[in-house]
């Protein structure tokens, strides 16, 4: 059992100290020293939220936040820092759901059979 | 790297040996093998998944639909088995939940601060 927590903070350490997380904080910390970067990803964050927010909720979603979502992606994507950092967030999550995957295992074959 | 896929598959090998899946494992085994159990678990299954999936998509979920799950809730309560392996399910999602939060903490302070 403590050998399990053990592995688990080998990993957080190992996660910590990668190149991946350490892109991730160097791009993050650009975004959010910029003032007009900092405010569109929040924007956009805020954006993310709320939709999903109303999708688990099953509230209907409006024409007008549809619109207003896809013009923050463009501008979002048109930002080469918060770009740069979506990147860098998707190439860490790719990380952290390999090894979610392998520690789930067990339980993935149990209710396949 | 490839010290953090070593720690995954050691977190893996422990939850495979741990009481908690071993337990789990038995007690899913025995719903299996009672066809009424088996019967009720799987429409327990399908309903929360129907319900989940209805909820994502932002389909209404109709007074119907909830009173079949609550019919099928009830039910699953009174079968002994059923209630045994949800509690173990719950047990183990509990353990991989602490193995998670371990694991993204550096994500979670990056964002948290």
């Amino acid at each position: 059992m403590s050998n399990m927590y053990d592995s688990a903070y080998d990993i957080e350490k190992a996660i910590r100290n990668s190149v991946e997380f350490k892109e991730l904080v160097e791009s993050y910390q650009s975004v959010m020293n910029n003032n007009e970067s900092k405010q569109l990803f929040e924007d956009f964050r805020d954006t993310q939220i709320n939709l999903q927010e109303k999708q688990m909720q099953g509230v209907e979603i409006t024409q007008e936040e549809i619109e207003g979502a896809r013009q923050i992606v463009e501008k979002v994507q048109q930002n080469e820092m918060i770009s740069s950092l979506i990147e860098k967030e998707q190439r860490l999550n790719l990380m952290i759901n390999d090894i979610s995957r392998i520690i789930t295992k067990p339980l993935e074959e149990l209710y396949d059979n």
